[in-house]
Protein backbone atom coordinates (compact mmCIF):
# COMPACT_ATOMS: atom_id res chain seq x y z
CA UNK A 1 0.00 0.00 0.00
CA UNK A 2 2.96 2.21 0.71
CA UNK A 3 4.01 2.62 -3.13
CA UNK A 4 7.61 3.29 -2.47
CA UNK A 5 7.45 5.65 0.31
CA UNK A 6 9.07 5.66 3.41
CA UNK A 7 6.85 4.88 6.58
CA UNK A 8 7.18 5.16 9.92
CA UNK A 9 5.87 2.89 12.92
CA UNK A 10 2.96 4.71 14.99
CA UNK A 11 2.08 3.88 18.41
CA UNK A 12 -0.97 4.85 20.08
CA UNK A 13 -1.63 4.65 23.65
CA UNK A 14 -5.58 4.13 23.38
CA UNK A 15 -8.61 4.22 26.24
CA UNK A 16 -12.10 3.15 25.71
CA UNK A 17 -15.16 3.17 27.47
CA UNK A 18 -16.31 -0.64 26.06
CA UNK A 19 -20.47 -0.29 27.37
CA UNK A 20 -22.03 0.74 23.63
CA UNK A 21 -18.55 -0.67 21.61
CA UNK A 22 -18.16 -4.50 20.26
CA UNK A 23 -14.67 -5.56 21.28
CA UNK A 24 -11.28 -4.83 19.98
CA UNK A 25 -11.26 -6.46 16.70
CA UNK A 26 -12.97 -5.36 13.37
CA UNK A 27 -16.08 -7.62 12.28
CA UNK A 28 -18.48 -7.20 9.86
CA UNK A 29 -21.26 -5.76 12.17
CA UNK A 30 -21.40 -2.84 15.40
CA UNK A 31 -19.05 -0.71 16.32
CA UNK A 32 -15.38 -1.85 17.17
CA UNK A 33 -11.97 -0.21 18.69
CA UNK A 34 -10.00 -1.23 15.66
CA UNK A 35 -12.31 -0.31 12.87
CA UNK A 36 -13.45 3.38 14.81
CA UNK A 37 -9.32 3.84 14.81
CA UNK A 38 -8.88 2.28 11.45
CA UNK A 39 -11.86 4.81 10.12
CA UNK A 40 -10.06 7.81 12.40
CA UNK A 41 -6.53 7.09 10.59
CA UNK A 42 -8.68 7.08 6.77
CA UNK A 43 -10.94 10.06 7.65
CA UNK A 44 -7.61 12.26 9.14
CA UNK A 45 -4.77 10.60 7.11
CA UNK A 46 -6.41 9.86 3.56
CA UNK A 47 -4.25 6.53 5.11
CA UNK A 48 -5.79 2.78 4.85
CA UNK A 49 -4.11 0.84 6.90
CA UNK A 50 -4.79 -2.16 9.30
CA UNK A 51 -3.70 -1.52 12.83
CA UNK A 52 -2.34 -3.87 14.97
CA UNK A 53 -3.22 -4.22 18.67
CA UNK A 54 -1.46 -5.51 21.83
CA UNK A 55 -4.27 -8.43 22.10
CA UNK A 56 -8.04 -8.14 21.49
CA UNK A 57 -10.80 -7.02 24.31
CA UNK A 58 -14.17 -8.85 24.55
CA UNK A 59 -17.51 -6.43 23.89
CA UNK A 60 -18.16 -4.60 26.78
CA UNK A 61 -14.50 -4.51 28.20
CA UNK A 62 -13.10 -1.17 28.85
CA UNK A 63 -9.37 -0.12 28.52
CA UNK A 64 -7.18 2.91 30.08
CA UNK A 65 -4.07 1.85 28.12
CA UNK A 66 -4.53 -0.24 25.15
CA UNK A 67 -1.64 -0.04 23.03
CA UNK A 68 -1.42 -0.38 18.92
CA UNK A 69 0.83 0.60 16.63
CA UNK A 70 0.79 1.39 12.19
CA UNK A 71 2.76 1.87 9.99
CA UNK A 72 2.60 6.35 8.83
CA UNK A 73 3.29 7.63 5.49
CA UNK A 74 6.75 9.85 6.69
CA UNK A 75 5.69 11.96 3.73
CA UNK A 76 2.62 13.73 5.71
CA UNK A 77 3.75 16.42 7.58
CA UNK A 78 3.02 15.79 10.93
CA UNK A 79 4.69 15.80 14.64
CA UNK A 80 4.30 12.05 15.81
CA UNK A 81 2.66 13.49 18.76
CA UNK A 82 0.31 15.70 17.29
CA UNK A 83 -1.15 12.40 15.71
CA UNK A 84 -3.57 11.41 18.74
CA UNK A 85 -5.46 14.94 18.04
CA UNK A 86 -5.74 14.81 14.52
CA UNK A 87 -7.60 11.43 15.22
CA UNK A 88 -9.67 12.45 18.10
CA UNK A 89 -11.09 14.50 16.19
CA UNK A 90 -12.13 11.75 14.12
CA UNK A 91 -12.90 9.21 16.41
CA UNK A 92 -16.37 8.68 18.75
CA UNK A 93 -16.38 10.34 22.15
CA UNK A 94 -16.18 6.69 23.75
CA UNK A 95 -13.07 6.20 22.28
CA UNK A 96 -9.70 8.01 22.43
CA UNK A 97 -6.31 8.18 21.54
CA UNK A 98 -4.27 9.32 24.94
CA UNK A 99 -0.90 9.79 23.53
CA UNK A 100 0.92 9.19 20.24
CA UNK A 101 4.20 8.66 19.50
CA UNK A 102 7.11 7.28 16.94
CA UNK A 103 8.25 4.10 17.65
CA UNK A 104 10.97 1.51 16.03
CA UNK A 105 10.47 -0.18 13.54
CA UNK A 106 11.08 -3.15 15.19
CA UNK A 107 7.87 -2.52 17.25
CA UNK A 108 4.80 -4.47 17.23
CA UNK A 109 2.40 -3.95 19.96
CA UNK A 110 1.25 -7.35 20.15
CA UNK A 111 4.57 -9.25 20.06
CA UNK A 112 6.78 -7.07 21.88
CA UNK A 113 4.37 -7.09 24.60
CA UNK A 114 6.15 -8.36 27.93
CA UNK A 115 3.65 -7.77 30.59
CA UNK A 116 -0.36 -6.55 30.82
CA UNK A 117 -2.05 -5.61 33.74
CA UNK A 118 -6.37 -5.86 33.77
CA UNK A 119 -8.13 -4.47 36.58
CA UNK A 120 -11.65 -6.48 37.74
CA UNK A 121 -13.63 -4.55 39.67
CA UNK A 122 -16.99 -5.86 41.75
CA UNK A 123 -18.85 -3.51 43.92
CA UNK A 124 -20.65 -6.03 46.81
CA UNK A 125 -24.74 -4.78 47.04
CA UNK A 126 -27.82 -6.56 47.33
CA UNK A 127 -29.22 -3.61 44.29
CA UNK A 128 -27.95 -2.11 41.19
CA UNK A 129 -26.18 1.14 41.43
CA UNK A 130 -25.89 3.63 38.59
CA UNK A 131 -23.09 5.44 39.44
CA UNK A 132 -20.98 1.88 40.20
CA UNK A 133 -22.70 -0.28 37.63
CA UNK A 134 -20.78 1.07 34.46
CA UNK A 135 -16.78 -0.18 35.20
CA UNK A 136 -17.73 -2.59 37.53
CA UNK A 137 -19.83 -5.90 38.11
CA UNK A 138 -22.35 -6.33 40.78
CA UNK A 139 -22.08 -8.80 43.38
CA UNK A 140 -24.48 -10.29 45.85
CA UNK A 141 -22.40 -11.61 48.66
CA UNK A 142 -19.78 -10.58 51.32
CA UNK A 143 -16.20 -12.27 50.63
CA UNK A 144 -13.63 -12.06 53.44
CA UNK A 145 -11.18 -9.99 52.53
CA UNK A 146 -8.24 -12.88 53.68
CA UNK A 147 -9.44 -15.53 51.72
CA UNK A 148 -9.88 -13.40 48.87
CA UNK A 149 -6.34 -12.83 49.27
CA UNK A 150 -4.85 -16.86 50.38
CA UNK A 151 -6.62 -17.83 46.55
CA UNK A 152 -5.31 -15.37 44.81
CA UNK A 153 -1.31 -16.20 46.35
CA UNK A 154 -2.41 -19.70 44.81
CA UNK A 155 -2.90 -18.15 41.14
CA UNK A 156 0.41 -16.40 41.10
CA UNK A 157 3.43 -17.59 39.42
CA UNK A 158 3.49 -19.84 36.34
CA UNK A 159 1.12 -22.59 36.09
CA UNK A 160 -1.13 -24.22 33.15
CA UNK A 161 -4.06 -21.85 33.44
CA UNK A 162 -6.63 -24.45 31.46
CA UNK A 163 -9.18 -24.65 33.69
CA UNK A 164 -9.38 -20.42 33.64
CA UNK A 165 -10.19 -20.48 30.05
CA UNK A 166 -13.18 -20.83 28.34
CA UNK A 167 -13.66 -23.94 26.86
CA UNK A 168 -13.53 -24.06 22.77
CA UNK A 169 -10.43 -21.55 22.86
CA UNK A 170 -7.28 -22.94 20.94
CA UNK A 171 -4.00 -22.04 21.68
CA UNK A 172 -0.41 -23.58 21.32
CA UNK A 173 0.11 -23.49 25.60
CA UNK A 174 -2.23 -22.38 28.30
CA UNK A 175 1.12 -22.38 30.44
CA UNK A 176 1.12 -18.42 31.01
CA UNK A 177 3.16 -16.53 34.46
CA UNK A 178 0.83 -14.17 36.70
CA UNK A 179 3.19 -12.06 38.40
CA UNK A 180 0.99 -10.46 40.92
CA UNK A 181 -2.70 -10.67 41.83
CA UNK A 182 -3.44 -7.70 43.96
CA UNK A 183 -6.94 -7.73 46.08
CA UNK A 184 -8.11 -4.39 47.79
CA UNK A 185 -11.11 -3.33 49.12
CA UNK A 186 -12.57 0.77 48.52
CA UNK A 187 -15.49 2.11 49.81
CA UNK A 188 -17.34 4.26 46.81
CA UNK A 189 -20.61 5.94 47.89
CA UNK A 190 -20.61 4.12 51.03
CA UNK A 191 -21.00 0.92 49.04
CA UNK A 192 -17.88 -1.59 49.18
CA UNK A 193 -16.14 -2.24 46.09
CA UNK A 194 -13.37 -4.77 45.44
CA UNK A 195 -10.37 -4.71 42.71
CA UNK A 196 -8.41 -7.11 41.35
CA UNK A 197 -5.33 -5.96 39.68
CA UNK A 198 -3.92 -9.10 37.97
CA UNK A 199 -0.46 -8.37 36.38
CA UNK A 200 1.03 -11.40 33.76
CA UNK A 201 3.14 -13.04 30.99
CA UNK A 202 -0.27 -13.36 29.04
CA UNK A 203 -3.61 -13.97 29.75
CA UNK A 204 -6.02 -16.96 27.91
CA UNK A 205 -9.42 -15.90 26.22
CA UNK A 206 -11.92 -15.16 29.54
CA UNK A 207 -9.39 -15.99 32.00
CA UNK A 208 -9.09 -12.89 34.55
CA UNK A 209 -13.13 -13.07 34.51
CA UNK A 210 -12.95 -16.35 35.73
CA UNK A 211 -10.02 -15.70 37.72
CA UNK A 212 -11.77 -12.86 39.12
CA UNK A 213 -15.45 -15.64 39.71
CA UNK A 214 -13.12 -17.78 41.57
CA UNK A 215 -11.18 -15.70 43.92
CA UNK A 216 -14.70 -14.32 45.05
CA UNK A 217 -16.18 -17.74 45.33
CA UNK A 218 -13.68 -18.55 47.67
CA UNK A 219 -13.95 -14.92 49.50
CA UNK A 220 -17.61 -15.94 49.95
CA UNK A 221 -17.02 -19.69 50.99
CA UNK A 222 -19.07 -20.94 47.71
CA UNK A 223 -15.63 -22.16 45.83
CA UNK A 224 -13.06 -24.46 48.11
CA UNK A 225 -9.75 -23.62 47.76
CA UNK A 226 -9.15 -27.17 47.36
CA UNK A 227 -10.86 -26.91 43.82
CA UNK A 228 -8.99 -23.67 43.10
CA UNK A 229 -5.55 -26.08 43.85
CA UNK A 230 -7.66 -29.14 41.85
CA UNK A 231 -8.74 -26.56 38.85
CA UNK A 232 -4.66 -25.51 38.59
CA UNK A 233 -3.63 -29.64 38.40
CA UNK A 234 -6.28 -31.18 36.18
CA UNK A 235 -7.09 -28.40 33.77
CA UNK A 236 -10.56 -28.94 34.23
CA UNK A 237 -12.87 -25.84 33.77
CA UNK A 238 -15.96 -27.57 35.42
CA UNK A 239 -14.32 -26.85 39.13
CA UNK A 240 -14.71 -23.44 39.04
CA UNK A 241 -17.42 -20.77 38.89
CA UNK A 242 -18.85 -18.97 36.13
CA UNK A 243 -17.36 -16.36 33.95
CA UNK A 244 -18.07 -13.11 35.45
CA UNK A 245 -19.61 -10.39 33.21
CA UNK A 246 -17.55 -8.11 30.62
CA UNK A 247 -17.81 -4.57 32.21
CA UNK A 248 -15.59 -5.51 35.26
CA UNK A 249 -12.93 -5.33 33.22
CA UNK A 250 -10.52 -2.71 32.20
CA UNK A 251 -7.00 -3.47 30.44
CA UNK A 252 -5.18 -0.81 32.46
CA UNK A 253 -1.56 -1.58 30.75
CA UNK A 254 1.03 -3.02 28.77
CA UNK A 255 4.41 -3.35 29.58
CA UNK A 256 7.02 -3.33 27.02
CA UNK A 257 10.39 -3.06 28.95
CA UNK A 258 10.22 0.65 27.78
CA UNK A 259 8.59 3.47 27.38
CA UNK A 260 6.80 3.85 24.54
CA UNK A 261 5.50 7.46 24.74
CA UNK A 262 8.09 8.74 27.03
CA UNK A 263 8.54 9.25 30.43
CA UNK A 264 5.45 10.52 31.58
CA UNK A 265 3.44 8.05 28.99
CA UNK A 266 1.96 6.01 31.44
CA UNK B 1 -56.65 11.17 45.68
CA UNK B 2 -56.76 8.74 48.95
CA UNK B 3 -60.67 8.80 48.69
CA UNK B 4 -60.73 8.12 52.79
CA UNK B 5 -58.03 5.27 52.37
CA UNK B 6 -54.82 5.42 54.99
CA UNK B 7 -51.96 6.80 53.53
CA UNK B 8 -48.10 5.92 55.05
CA UNK B 9 -45.19 8.05 53.92
CA UNK B 10 -42.70 6.30 52.26
CA UNK B 11 -38.75 7.66 51.73
CA UNK B 12 -36.61 6.35 48.82
CA UNK B 13 -33.16 6.72 48.42
CA UNK B 14 -32.04 7.03 44.85
CA UNK B 15 -29.21 6.94 42.78
CA UNK B 16 -28.73 8.07 39.36
CA UNK B 17 -26.19 8.56 36.27
CA UNK B 18 -27.18 12.02 35.20
CA UNK B 19 -26.07 11.65 31.53
CA UNK B 20 -29.04 11.16 29.88
CA UNK B 21 -31.56 12.60 31.80
CA UNK B 22 -33.27 16.06 31.82
CA UNK B 23 -32.58 16.66 35.66
CA UNK B 24 -34.63 15.90 38.39
CA UNK B 25 -37.85 18.06 38.01
CA UNK B 26 -40.69 16.95 35.31
CA UNK B 27 -41.11 18.92 32.37
CA UNK B 28 -42.99 18.63 29.14
CA UNK B 29 -39.89 17.27 27.09
CA UNK B 30 -37.47 14.41 28.11
CA UNK B 31 -36.19 11.84 30.51
CA UNK B 32 -36.09 13.34 34.40
CA UNK B 33 -35.78 11.44 37.50
CA UNK B 34 -38.95 12.57 38.88
CA UNK B 35 -40.90 11.20 36.00
CA UNK B 36 -39.25 8.54 35.99
CA UNK B 37 -40.03 7.26 39.44
CA UNK B 38 -43.90 8.78 39.81
CA UNK B 39 -44.31 6.41 36.50
CA UNK B 40 -42.73 3.36 38.16
CA UNK B 41 -45.10 3.75 41.28
CA UNK B 42 -47.78 4.19 38.36
CA UNK B 43 -46.92 1.22 37.01
CA UNK B 44 -45.41 -0.68 40.29
CA UNK B 45 -48.81 0.12 42.59
CA UNK B 46 -51.21 1.66 40.10
CA UNK B 47 -50.98 4.76 42.55
CA UNK B 48 -50.70 8.20 40.72
CA UNK B 49 -48.73 10.23 43.35
CA UNK B 50 -46.25 13.07 43.25
CA UNK B 51 -42.97 12.96 44.63
CA UNK B 52 -40.74 15.33 46.58
CA UNK B 53 -37.39 15.70 46.12
CA UNK B 54 -34.51 16.84 48.62
CA UNK B 55 -33.87 19.40 45.82
CA UNK B 56 -33.73 19.58 41.86
CA UNK B 57 -30.22 18.72 40.07
CA UNK B 58 -29.80 19.96 36.87
CA UNK B 59 -29.52 17.84 33.78
CA UNK B 60 -26.52 16.26 33.30
CA UNK B 61 -25.68 16.35 37.50
CA UNK B 62 -25.71 12.67 38.69
CA UNK B 63 -26.40 11.75 42.39
CA UNK B 64 -25.37 8.70 44.53
CA UNK B 65 -28.32 9.48 47.53
CA UNK B 66 -30.66 11.60 46.83
CA UNK B 67 -33.60 11.62 48.61
CA UNK B 68 -37.29 11.49 48.04
CA UNK B 69 -40.99 10.89 49.29
CA UNK B 70 -44.81 10.34 48.62
CA UNK B 71 -47.99 9.14 49.86
CA UNK B 72 -48.05 5.24 50.42
CA UNK B 73 -51.51 3.47 50.57
CA UNK B 74 -51.41 1.69 53.74
CA UNK B 75 -53.95 -0.80 52.32
CA UNK B 76 -51.28 -2.69 50.09
CA UNK B 77 -49.59 -5.38 51.54
CA UNK B 78 -45.76 -5.00 50.91
CA UNK B 79 -43.13 -4.29 53.37
CA UNK B 80 -41.75 -0.65 53.27
CA UNK B 81 -38.10 -2.02 52.49
CA UNK B 82 -38.91 -4.03 49.67
CA UNK B 83 -40.90 -1.13 47.74
CA UNK B 84 -37.47 -0.40 46.52
CA UNK B 85 -37.35 -3.59 44.31
CA UNK B 86 -40.53 -3.07 42.98
CA UNK B 87 -39.81 -0.13 41.88
CA UNK B 88 -36.32 -0.96 40.59
CA UNK B 89 -38.18 -3.52 38.30
CA UNK B 90 -40.22 -0.35 36.38
CA UNK B 91 -37.13 1.95 36.40
CA UNK B 92 -34.64 2.47 33.79
CA UNK B 93 -31.30 1.32 34.12
CA UNK B 94 -29.93 5.02 35.06
CA UNK B 95 -32.16 5.32 38.49
CA UNK B 96 -32.43 2.75 40.90
CA UNK B 97 -33.62 3.20 44.18
CA UNK B 98 -31.35 2.13 47.05
CA UNK B 99 -33.42 2.24 50.22
CA UNK B 100 -36.94 2.46 50.98
CA UNK B 101 -38.46 2.79 54.87
CA UNK B 102 -41.56 4.28 56.12
CA UNK B 103 -40.59 7.79 57.82
CA UNK B 104 -42.66 9.63 60.20
CA UNK B 105 -45.87 11.46 58.75
CA UNK B 106 -43.91 15.02 59.39
CA UNK B 107 -41.25 13.71 56.99
CA UNK B 108 -40.75 15.63 53.89
CA UNK B 109 -37.52 15.41 52.24
CA UNK B 110 -37.45 19.13 50.92
CA UNK B 111 -38.34 20.97 53.94
CA UNK B 112 -36.77 18.06 56.68
CA UNK B 113 -33.01 18.38 54.90
CA UNK B 114 -30.56 19.98 57.18
CA UNK B 115 -27.56 19.37 55.04
CA UNK B 116 -26.34 18.42 51.69
CA UNK B 117 -23.15 17.10 50.04
CA UNK B 118 -22.32 17.63 46.75
CA UNK B 119 -18.95 15.78 45.26
CA UNK B 120 -17.74 18.07 42.01
CA UNK B 121 -14.41 15.84 39.94
CA UNK B 122 -12.70 16.99 37.42
CA UNK B 123 -9.60 15.39 35.99
CA UNK B 124 -6.28 17.24 34.96
CA UNK B 125 -5.68 16.54 31.59
CA UNK B 126 -4.90 17.85 27.82
CA UNK B 127 -6.70 14.94 26.34
CA UNK B 128 -10.15 13.50 26.90
CA UNK B 129 -10.47 10.64 29.01
CA UNK B 130 -13.23 7.90 28.05
CA UNK B 131 -13.18 6.61 31.59
CA UNK B 132 -12.69 8.90 33.55
CA UNK B 133 -15.24 11.87 31.76
CA UNK B 134 -18.68 10.28 32.69
CA UNK B 135 -18.41 11.25 35.97
CA UNK B 136 -15.81 14.65 35.82
CA UNK B 137 -14.91 17.54 34.07
CA UNK B 138 -12.01 17.49 32.36
CA UNK B 139 -9.25 20.68 33.53
CA UNK B 140 -7.00 21.91 31.10
CA UNK B 141 -4.32 23.23 33.87
CA UNK B 142 -2.64 22.15 36.54
CA UNK B 143 -4.00 23.71 39.61
CA UNK B 144 -1.68 23.78 43.11
CA UNK B 145 -3.52 21.86 46.58
CA UNK B 146 -2.01 24.18 48.95
CA UNK B 147 -3.40 27.22 47.19
CA UNK B 148 -7.20 25.43 46.23
CA UNK B 149 -7.57 25.08 49.78
CA UNK B 150 -7.19 28.62 50.60
CA UNK B 151 -9.76 29.47 48.21
CA UNK B 152 -12.04 26.27 49.95
CA UNK B 153 -11.50 27.37 53.25
CA UNK B 154 -12.55 31.49 52.62
CA UNK B 155 -15.54 29.50 50.95
CA UNK B 156 -16.43 28.05 54.55
CA UNK B 157 -18.82 29.58 56.90
CA UNK B 158 -21.77 31.83 56.74
CA UNK B 159 -21.40 34.13 53.53
CA UNK B 160 -24.07 35.43 51.21
CA UNK B 161 -23.20 33.81 48.08
CA UNK B 162 -25.04 36.02 45.42
CA UNK B 163 -21.86 36.22 43.81
CA UNK B 164 -22.06 31.98 43.44
CA UNK B 165 -24.98 32.30 41.96
CA UNK B 166 -26.38 31.91 38.48
CA UNK B 167 -28.01 35.50 37.33
CA UNK B 168 -31.73 35.61 37.33
CA UNK B 169 -32.50 33.03 39.70
CA UNK B 170 -34.95 34.47 42.57
CA UNK B 171 -34.10 33.48 45.85
CA UNK B 172 -35.81 35.08 49.19
CA UNK B 173 -32.03 34.95 51.10
CA UNK B 174 -29.05 34.54 49.31
CA UNK B 175 -26.90 33.54 52.63
CA UNK B 176 -26.28 30.30 52.85
CA UNK B 177 -23.81 27.98 55.43
CA UNK B 178 -21.07 25.82 53.77
CA UNK B 179 -19.71 23.67 56.41
CA UNK B 180 -16.62 22.23 54.91
CA UNK B 181 -14.77 22.10 51.91
CA UNK B 182 -12.84 19.39 51.13
CA UNK B 183 -10.42 19.52 48.62
CA UNK B 184 -8.23 16.20 47.65
CA UNK B 185 -6.45 14.48 44.82
CA UNK B 186 -6.07 10.86 44.07
CA UNK B 187 -4.61 9.38 40.87
CA UNK B 188 -7.06 7.69 38.78
CA UNK B 189 -4.89 5.14 35.11
CA UNK B 190 -2.19 7.80 35.75
CA UNK B 191 -4.14 10.96 35.68
CA UNK B 192 -4.66 13.46 38.56
CA UNK B 193 -7.92 13.94 39.97
CA UNK B 194 -9.40 16.88 42.03
CA UNK B 195 -12.38 16.22 44.07
CA UNK B 196 -14.11 18.72 46.05
CA UNK B 197 -16.69 17.61 48.73
CA UNK B 198 -18.53 20.50 49.77
CA UNK B 199 -21.35 20.77 52.52
CA UNK B 200 -23.65 22.83 53.32
CA UNK B 201 -26.94 24.15 54.47
CA UNK B 202 -28.80 24.36 51.02
CA UNK B 203 -27.39 25.96 47.88
CA UNK B 204 -27.84 28.42 45.20
CA UNK B 205 -28.58 27.63 41.17
CA UNK B 206 -25.29 27.11 39.89
CA UNK B 207 -23.25 27.04 43.29
CA UNK B 208 -20.76 24.53 43.35
CA UNK B 209 -20.13 24.13 39.74
CA UNK B 210 -19.66 27.97 40.35
CA UNK B 211 -17.07 27.21 43.61
CA UNK B 212 -15.34 24.04 41.85
CA UNK B 213 -14.48 26.91 39.29
CA UNK B 214 -13.19 30.00 41.52
CA UNK B 215 -11.28 26.97 43.17
CA UNK B 216 -9.52 25.65 40.55
CA UNK B 217 -9.24 29.17 38.98
CA UNK B 218 -7.20 30.22 42.23
CA UNK B 219 -5.29 27.11 41.98
CA UNK B 220 -3.98 27.26 38.73
CA UNK B 221 -3.36 31.21 39.50
CA UNK B 222 -5.66 32.26 37.02
CA UNK B 223 -8.10 33.95 40.10
CA UNK B 224 -6.65 36.05 42.27
CA UNK B 225 -7.52 34.92 45.67
CA UNK B 226 -8.40 38.70 46.65
CA UNK B 227 -11.08 38.53 43.51
CA UNK B 228 -12.94 35.27 45.64
CA UNK B 229 -12.98 37.87 48.74
CA UNK B 230 -14.37 40.74 47.13
CA UNK B 231 -17.09 38.39 44.96
CA UNK B 232 -18.22 37.13 48.25
CA UNK B 233 -18.39 40.72 49.72
CA UNK B 234 -19.81 42.82 46.81
CA UNK B 235 -21.64 39.76 45.38
CA UNK B 236 -20.63 40.28 41.90
CA UNK B 237 -21.32 37.13 39.81
CA UNK B 238 -18.72 38.66 37.10
CA UNK B 239 -16.02 38.74 39.71
CA UNK B 240 -15.51 34.82 38.80
CA UNK B 241 -14.78 32.22 36.34
CA UNK B 242 -17.38 30.19 34.42
CA UNK B 243 -19.47 28.25 35.83
CA UNK B 244 -18.07 24.33 35.59
CA UNK B 245 -20.08 21.87 33.51
CA UNK B 246 -22.70 19.62 35.05
CA UNK B 247 -21.18 16.07 34.46
CA UNK B 248 -18.43 16.99 37.15
CA UNK B 249 -21.32 17.54 39.64
CA UNK B 250 -23.01 14.93 42.42
CA UNK B 251 -25.23 14.85 45.02
CA UNK B 252 -23.22 12.40 47.69
CA UNK B 253 -25.78 12.98 50.38
CA UNK B 254 -29.06 14.52 51.81
CA UNK B 255 -28.68 14.88 56.07
CA UNK B 256 -31.98 14.97 57.93
CA UNK B 257 -30.41 14.65 61.68
CA UNK B 258 -31.43 11.05 61.35
CA UNK B 259 -31.27 7.84 59.57
CA UNK B 260 -34.05 7.58 57.49
CA UNK B 261 -33.30 4.18 56.01
CA UNK B 262 -31.73 2.99 59.19
CA UNK B 263 -27.96 2.62 60.12
CA UNK B 264 -26.63 0.96 57.23
CA UNK B 265 -28.34 3.24 54.75
CA UNK B 266 -26.16 6.40 54.36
Amino acid sequence: MHFGYKTMNIALLVSYDGTELCGWQVQKKGRTVQGEIEGAIARAFSLSVRVTGSGRTDAGVHAAGQVCNFPFEESIKISPEKIADALNVCLPQDVRVLKSAAVPDSFDACRSAKKKTYRYGVYLSRREHPLLGRYAARYGFAPDIVRMRGCAALLEGEHDFSAFSTTGSSVKTSVRTVYSVAVDVQTRFGVPCVSFDVCGSGFLYNMVRIMAGAVLGVGDGSLPLSRVERALETGNRDLLGKTMPANGLTLLSVDYGFAPFGESGQ
